[in-house]
């Protein structure tokens, strides 16, 4: 870590900041310059997040040296993490892709999309049973109904599925009911969420907050490692930006930043990243492009009919068609296109 | 409503969503232009929701003529609404400073900051028991503890007491000990949070989230008062923007621009907003000038220790100096410093 | 256009706006809802910017319908445009890489990485000569001598060059040199230089600026076009957010966003959009997976040595690897990966 | 300058780059830490730009420890400077108000215009004869003849005036006709104009980019004084960001974080920095109060038939009510209203 002091801070704050460092066990360096005294502290320097060296009224900045994550880092864990998704593997080179509609609406639209999606070929699907919708007046889903509607097509079906959990009160249904927690992108800093999750074993997709940058997502993602749960699947889906023609700006360049610095396998999100279903097939095949470990795509048996966006789900045979355009990009850039044992 | 179709689409489409217009009891309007066909819809468009038209292969785009919410809207209730903090009145021409830290650590803390704060004309305290944190490692607060010193200094000193709820299982223990709930910035689109706290009687300061529009704002405003909880607050914090110079873009537009639209009190949180001690005092001027009805100071007897934020908080000595700024200034624009009744 | 008035307006205010609408030669529509009175004007809106009705104060909103852009338009222009770049064409199912250094450095610099782009499959150079930088203590360019190395080196390889103009007084100097323009981000709204661009014939090469939507992006190819010139080719490089891992946010829904709406071409410069060389492979391949029609990559013999933006400049052996990639990447996405006349 | 080099770098390396320091005339440092070898320069850290050590392959991020700018400092300039706009005093305890139309229409509507703002209490005029426009069908500007509409309106009435110059080939019609430069927010980085307009002695308005951070304006301004023009006065207008209920989101944090940092005046533009005549006059209060040297106000006799920005722009009476409401304000701040000689 390296600390910037004020101009004109004395030699006895200097030193008593010095003394400080040296108490928390790391080595402290003095570095007196001709415009600024730059002080170091050579070691674990997440201790020194104790000493709230930022606060003191004699420095500057603080210039931290090491990533504030620890487990979620190549460094600590240089190979890629497979995750095990209800018997999908997640991540190095297995590329998966999960669909189905935004929300669970009825046991006859869950199951007729989840064949179409399966027959296409992803290996597993999605549905919301609890939706968090900007306006009170929104349909909000069908709660514990949908968790037991998803959860009979995956049976019926033979396919894993994941679905968005929203509160920890509800941890233990969406446990019974489906192969993967999703946390969605409003919950990404909801830590008590994040911690409780941390405490279970099956898979957590952690969606990226539209306000998170890729350290804080890496930092979500810590508090689940650091409670125990080591099977979590990141998830990019566009962040908030001055651009409005598409909902979101779907930021690729997060896959192949994380890919360097983090184990955890990372999906891309088109259908949310984009807004708009004339999108997501390009985005689709650009996130497999940029190195992503699968994709979440929002398909829909009739899209007009949709309760919730419908605009950007795609139309069954839009999806059977990205699928086939997905296979050979897939393989030409040297990954495995996940199937699903029934197909 | 307005409803823009692609170009091309045919007559029997047209008259299709006409129907579906009329069918929802509204009036269907037909506008054939040269280059698109618009259509309208005329009535509460916001029963239009559940048409979702938006999802409409021949939809290109929908343009909402009336603004998504309703009960937090000034044309629904033209007057200020006025919301008593436990016996302090916040809103229409009442100026209102809450002040402490961003966390309470000890009795001793608390107690001390409480009573230099109240001494120089704050009118309500505030400290957090759960704090949401970025980081696992940093400290999470106090909990229940946290709670209890802040409801015996409260008790003690014979003001009001703010505090964040961060879920739905400690709504009871905060409603025990504090006047009012906090919404902190993460949790702004938490809806499942929001709802309960419709329930409750106890005032809300809702948060502005990072990434959140002043729409997005007043929606979630709207869903607590929706499930029957009129005593809501606004609170502007800063929005997350490009610019790392400030923690946050502290965004004083905002302030005007919900003053014209909803009867709801709005605080300004300038030390969230600014992340910078040095910034404090020049923005609470600035946010009383912009017509704020109140502020949210961070203050800490000794920043420097500070388990939290302390790089944002003031001095009691500055928070004295700033009082003494903000009482002639708040008097020409108008309105009234709030005090103690024990001052 | 649509207009939806302020509650409360009078009717002869809205006879008013009714009657001005029809003077310009429009339809006037007259729409009276419960809460609010909209206004609609058929025909040919872009007439209507000259009544200035949002500056009414009677007027809550102005709606355009259509596209503020014309002659850019898919809709004017169905067919994708080819653009001659010095030989290449550009668009259209050809796929085009441009790449050298960031700035003309000195003739053997030029001739060595244009040696090795070339050889490596891109078919035509870059390199700047005039060079805008943050900072006025920072590497210049070497202006009128870097272009005079660049079009030497142009011929001596026999491919065609792209160089940035940054001044209307240097346009003739550009235009002798150089097979084409490029106009750069933090000039894309230099409307003077559009204008006057648009009266030459060599193709332009517009990026991007930093805060500019899509819109934004095609109004000021508009500039262009609408001046006479018609050879203009878009460029993504990279917009300004919130996230600060990477230089900029290389916005690549905007590929098919913009496929959709406009008949030009669009190319991706991967190395402003991220700002590190380890991400310019995976993100050319994106670009190319999204749709679009070519690259610009900075490639540098000796990217330490850089004067300027080397941290995202490219080794040689690293731009032969990713056109190794992008081959048959491109050939599966059914394009054509242009190649010099040379190769 | 701070070197944080990658995991496993060698020695050698180390040593290199540590002797490349030394040659620049730096002391070196050398911090070998457990997970990272971090270097150090000591000294002028400017002159290490020329090294490009971000470029360098075995290093992770550089951290400079000095801001890049220098004579824009308050460290090299403690005392506020004062900027003579044509006999009026900007800076340093004066407060001086500039207002007038967006753009210059007609002697009439200038002079009319320009009588009732400096009745009201303005001390200098605006007026645009060059409109950069994002649309190339909307009104222009009027060019030369504005100008001289602008400089007669100006010593009839005996008050300084400002304009915007877009291009350098201008730059003498403006110098003849008008008492200072403005810079439009597009133009902030064309770098050129810059460094011209450092060769003239008349004051020049910096307005900050849509996508600038203060460090960038700080950076432009230095391109100014560094060719020896060392009247500049700088001016917030607002960023762009994801909030879309105003027209740009008003920085004020930059007001307070600029003063500390800088000698230079800095006005603030409420017209575009929010783009809505109703948030003009309470964010030109939050302006004074945060410490802003001045305001920039558009207004119009006749806002409904303004031929740009009308929807910004102020009634005459509206301006007479907002600088009626300043003056207390302005003086209780400790500031003194600058009024113009003839009043």
């Amino acid at each position: 870590m390296i600390i910037v002091l004020k101009p004109g801070t004395d030699e006895k704050t200097v030193k008593e900041i010095l003394d400080h460092i040296a108490e928390c066990g790391l080595k402290p360096l003095h570095m007196p310059g001709e415009e600024r005294v730059v002080l170091g502290a050579l070691g674990d320097e997440r201790i020194l997040g104790k000493l709230h060296l930022e606060n003191h009224p004699s420095v500057e900045e603080v210039k931290p040296v090491l990533a504030p994550y620890k487990m979620v880092s190549r460094e600590v864990h240089p190979e890629d993490s497979v995750i095990n998704l209800g018997g999908v593997p997640v991540g190095n080179g297995f590329f998966t892709v999960i669909a189905g509609p935004c929300a669970v609406e009825s046991y006859d639209q869950m199951h007729e999309t989840g064949r179409a999606v399966i027959a296409a070929g992803a290996s597993a699907l999605r549905g919301g049973a609890f939706k968090p919708r900007t306006s009170p007046y929104a349909f909000q889903g069908l709660g514990q109904a949908g968790l037991e509607i998803l959860s009979q097509v995956s049976r019926e079906l033979g396919v894993p599925t994941i679905t968005e959990v929203v509160e920890v009160a509800d941890i233990d249904a969406v446990e019974t009911h489906s192969d993967a927690f999703q946390v969605g992108a409003r919950n990404m800093q909801n830590f008590r969420l994040l911690m409780e999750l941390g405490q279970r074993r099956k898979p957590v997709v952690l969606k990226r907050g539209m306000a998170a940058t890729v350290e804080d997502l890496l930092m979500a993602a810590e508090y689940i490692l650091s409670q125990g749960n080591k099977n979590v699947i990141l998830c990019e889906r566009g962040i908030r930006t001055f651009e409005t023609s598409t909902r979101n700006t779907l930021d690729l360049n997060a896959i192949p930043f994380i890919k360097q610095r983090s184990h955890l396998p990372i999906l891309v999100d088109p259908s949310h990243g984009t807004g708009l279903r004339e999108l997501v097939t390009p985005m689709s095949l650009a996130a497999a492009a940029a190195g992503a470990d699968g994709l979440l795509i929002e398909v829909h048996q009739n899209p007009a009919e949709a309760l919730s966006d419908g605009r950007q789900s795609l139309y069954p045979e839009q999806f059977e068609t990205l699928m086939n355009s997905l296979g050979p990009l897939v393989s030409i850039l040297g990954r495995k296109l996940n199937t699903t044992a029934a197909a």
